[in-house]
């Protein structure tokens, strides 16, 4: 292998390629990445197993230059920290040695030890791809930061680690839950092919995806097969495992009447949940909805309470009281982008309904309440 | 107590005091703010017992009024939490019992559990300063940025974990060692008066009361005292806790000749250093000096090697050849100023020089090097 290759871009390419470096993996080979040098161009994979990055930077003669063919397994945080500190604009990379890359630059001349390229857990490119769909960047982006912050941490239940796509005909439908609170979107997503498809993707994986997908008005492709995901962008092969098993249903879980609903503005009533979850005890905060205003309360003993209120633009049925994690709360209204919402109550034993109050998008989060002796 | 105060102002404050609150003390009275609400405006204490910080916010009938005095010591963290997330501009703070505080601002209603403000560690306002000296904000905390990062972070020698301050006449030395590295900075101190002293100020504490005096322009007034130094500026009083016991006497460590002095630009040396660091095992690095370059050298073993180079813009001797351990370096070429700097070889065995090559302030830094077999 012999490159040239302007810094900004090699680093570029190697920070997408990072997020899925296993840093702390067992396995040698997955702390680095895999560059393959060949005739059109340069392409950089990383591997945790779990989620296969690639990443191609096209030779042009310009920033880009491949005069000799090779690949080598090098380790990443090293060649990352060192090519971020070169001072020159050009890095010449030389395979000399079988597995010695030598990275040159200005005064600088960087010997790595590398891995053997074959035995990387390169991306399943021959694997069919059976279902397609696309979707535009800055509504996955969206889509991913409301849903995806639901979905559980703990490895208890995997199929609740992922958010469950099911896409049917033209829509799309987003689920995540932990148990104790859950969030489902409705994208009518136009340009989805008329695939249908079920799967659960891990939500760490996505959350990472959705980081790079940054041209917002950029459609990108999706493929599904049966145990994996693959997005594709300008340059960019994203493949993710799928989470077996099967997602739980939310019809019975989302309640089917309501005996009371009320607006709010978004920012309002975040400010309020951000200041008496700081005196929550277990994050416990209890919500009052009385005619034109809701009550928020906390206390923790042997520090204080705080009561705090907030008008309500609109209100139907006779009011509330119920106890929930103010945490959770938070990060719905942090994460959603609407003006104002509604909360919907439907009794003491039944989760508690957030609907962001803005048109298009169909959003719903559930969070359950919590049994108070008060 | 009753007051009425902006909020931005009252959050100010807090940001100032919080500096010295003792968040993980054993004694509950430390994590408190002591507000001491008077005639003439709002004094906030916060102490650690090792430093303690008083913020006086001045009553002017506009942004703040008293309209009942008193005194009560809060929780910090939870006041600073809270009174962040208040939602409107104006704070109403009244002390109805005699230990609850109550802070009132827009719908919100706080109640916060407080101690006794007889029983905080007060300033010790009584105490007889017998020296006094002055010095610009700018010049102190450049001082205190290059001199307080060599000190020492272990108690083993609890002098060593200050930086030592001699008065004499116009001039200020400040010196700060690990027992490894050394740091030593002349200012010539045209505001200062004609008192002497020694004292060995606790570096953390230093580094907290330079981020405090930002005001570039602005001369502090600093007061020693036999146990105590005390820092004054606008609206506020900073004590500190001097360390007791005989700092270490540099006139046998600076060496008094040299075998060869190179000239090199500080930013290129910097990166340079930064690169091979990255490969350098237990932050060892090699120096070699030929005529016309500064060569830099480490390696990892099963990882690489790097070999940089540097240009000289000067030399005087027939070049040296040094290990070092490359992050002490890299602290010191960061917080310099300078555009380029001297470093000075007085032989194996002792230590390496580097000496900001800029008018004016007088500064020396000094590493010991490291015993290599190679």
């Amino acid at each position: 292998m012999l490159v040239q290759i302007r810094k900004d871009t090699l680093i570029n390419a190697v920070q997408h390629v990072l997020r899925a470096v296993a840093v702390n993996s067992p396995i040698p080979i997955l702390q680095g990445i895999d560059i393959h040098a060949g005739t059109d161009g340069i392409i950089l994979t990383a591997s945790n197993i779990s989620m296969t990055i690639q990443y191609k930077i096209p030779q042009d003669n310009v920033s880009t230059t491949v005069q000799r063919a090779g690949a080598v397994v090098i380790p990443a945080r090293y060649f990352y920290d060192v090519i971020r500190k070169l001072n020159n604009e050009v890095v010449v990379l030389e395979l000399k040695d079988k597995l010695v890359l030598t990275v040159m630059s200005g005064g600088s001349r960087v010997s790595l030890c590398g891995m053997d390229s074959t035995e990387f857990p390169s991306l399943n490119n021959e694997e069919l791809y059976s279902k397609r769909m696309q979707i535009n960047n800055l509504m996955f982006r969206s889509a991913i930061k409301q849903v995806a912050i639901v979905a559980s941490t703990s490895e208890t239940r995997p199929v609740l680690t992922g958010v469950f796509f099911e896409c049917d005909n033209d829509s799309l439908n987003l689920i995540a839950t932990d148990g104790i609170r859950l969030a489902y979107q409705n994208l009518h997503n136009k340009n989805s092919s008329n695939d249908n498809f079920k799967a659960i993707i891990p939500a760490k994986n996505l959350y990472e995806i959705s980081k790079m997908l940054i041209d917002d008005d950029v459609t990108t492709e999706i493929e599904v097969s049966g145990n994996r995901i693959q997005f594709k962008a300008s340059g960019l092969k994203v493949q993710s495992a799928l989470i077996d098993g099967t997602f739980p249903s939310i019809k019975n879980v989302v309640p089917k009447s309501y005996l009371c609903e009320i607006l709010v503005n978004r920012i309002g009533l975040l400010q309020a949940v951000e200041c008496v979850t700081v005196l929550a005890s277990e994050s416990v905060i209890k919500l009052v909805a009385d005619p034109n205003k809701l009550k928020l309360l906390s206390s923790t003993a042997e520090v204080g309470d705080i009561e705090n209120e907030v008008s309500l633009m609109e209100m139907l049925g006779d009011g509330f009281n119920i106890s929930l994690n103010g945490k959770f709360l938070i990060d719905i209204l942090r994460n959603c982008d609407c003006t104002s919402l509604r909360l919907k109550y439907a009794g003491k034993n039944n989760p508690i309904a957030v609907l962001p109050n803005d048109s298009g998008i169909s959003t719903l989060f559930l969070i359950t309440p919590i049994r108070t002796h008060t």
